[in-house]
């Protein structure tokens, strides 16, 4: 039985796909059920925590029982909406764009791009993945037509914007984007942005904020090294030494 | 001057990359200040939790100027670590890979890639945007002879551990993570994932949680399709009808 409680916080929300892919690990390996202090364990948070972030949706586990796999994965599944099938248009076919299509292609879950699309002259006409490359100007057109549920945005950060209100305007229900901006849509719009920059930067920045103890790693690792090649060396030359005795 | 607290959320530090992305915005064109309330306008954060996330690091706005542009800038750029230069090496030369590469080079801002590293042996001793391919085997020596800092992990599930586990060991500081899997470092080694999987459920859920607001929309768009369609057919029908008369 699932209930669906009205606010549900995006924490929990980004740790569901988290949850289904480690039961996908379990249903791989014939798994039928797992504790829930099994599951913690392996995923890295507290049972309680999962428990509650389980109970925003239903009542999932048992007591003494644990977690059936299969079921919690198939509810999980359903309440992210991977139950549907999703139509998908890529806007921006570049290296980028290719790059996220053969992700998308080989993912195999539900997500099916069906048309990509382009301003660059040479591309139109192309495909990439087997996905056709048409004209930009018949974005919306084909959005309508076609009722494509999600674009992908691939192109140039000064372009992201006019390329959402595009698609937007055409009824799409989502929007995936890989420029680097804030991107403004209607409430009814679900958007997800994946900004590869800034996510380097939270990276340099944490290796900033631990940088005298990686580097005093390496500077040890580097005299381990030097130590081994002089132990080596002299090794060498007591064998040879030797030798010549 | 800046001083550094100890703890700081890591909200804080994801929203560091974002205001710095602004600022380069208005540098870009010689805006030379702004007050708080108007970067707080552009940004969509309030005046006040932009001056709390900033105070985190020292005093930077004026009462009554606001925030010096370029300064401010600066700073947080600092903060970040990005007045260094990142030395990084690539594993896994595939699609995604030369899409990060690409992408990288592109950035232009001290981080550089200055090997990959592969396994397909089709590929090793080729070059992907100028990098130079080598053989995987010979990463653990090349990662400590050339001090490399960062690791791109573009490799399948199933090896990204393994590729974490050689990054380590010879002694790199930060890994970015493209695989779709919790890696396991040492605390002294910065980890950032960029999880394109867990991103699209996201988005999946996002979705279904207000389908019905966008289909309603998407049908509204259909109909009126439809009504001025049929009133272009009448209106078409009229003339003609006119014309004949």
């Amino acid at each position: 039985m699932r209930k669906k409680s009205d606010k549900i916080s995006n924490a929990v929300i980004r740790r569901l796909p988290r949850y289904r892919r480690y039961l996908y690990e379990l249903k791989k390996k014939d798994v039928e059920k797992i504790s829930s202090k099994d599951f913690s364990a392996m995923i890295g948070y507290t049972a309680s925590q999962i428990r509650q972030d389980l109970n925003n949706f239903g009542e999932f586990g048992q007591q003494g029982y644990g977690y059936n796999v299969e079921y919690l994965y198939d509810e999980i599944s359903a309440i992210l909406g991977l139950d549907h099938e999703y139509k998908m248009v890529l806007i921006g076919a570049g290296n980028l764009g290719q790059a996220i299509s053969k992700y998308v292609t080989h993912m195999q879950q539900g997500f099916n791009i069906v048309a990509a699309f382009e301003v660059k002259k040479e591309l139109i006409g192309k495909s990439v993945e087997g996905i056709p490359i048409y004209d930009y100007e018949n974005l919306v057109d084909y959005v309508e037509k076609h009722a494509v549920d999600i674009g992908i945005i691939c192109v140039n950060t000064g372009n992201a914007q006019e390329v959402a209100d595009r698609l937007c305007f055409a009824g799409i229900g989502g929007i995936w984007n890989f420029a680097l901006v804030d991107l403004e849509v209607p409430k009814y719009v679900a958007l997800e942005s994946v900004q590869m920059a800034d996510s380097l930067h939270s990276l340099a920045y944490h290796m900033t904020d631990r940088r005298e103890e990686w580097e005093a790693v390496r500077n040890q690792l580097r005299n381990d090294d030097l130590i081994s090649k002089e132990k080596e060396t002299s090794e060498k030359e007591e064998t040879a030494q030797e030798k010549s005795e």
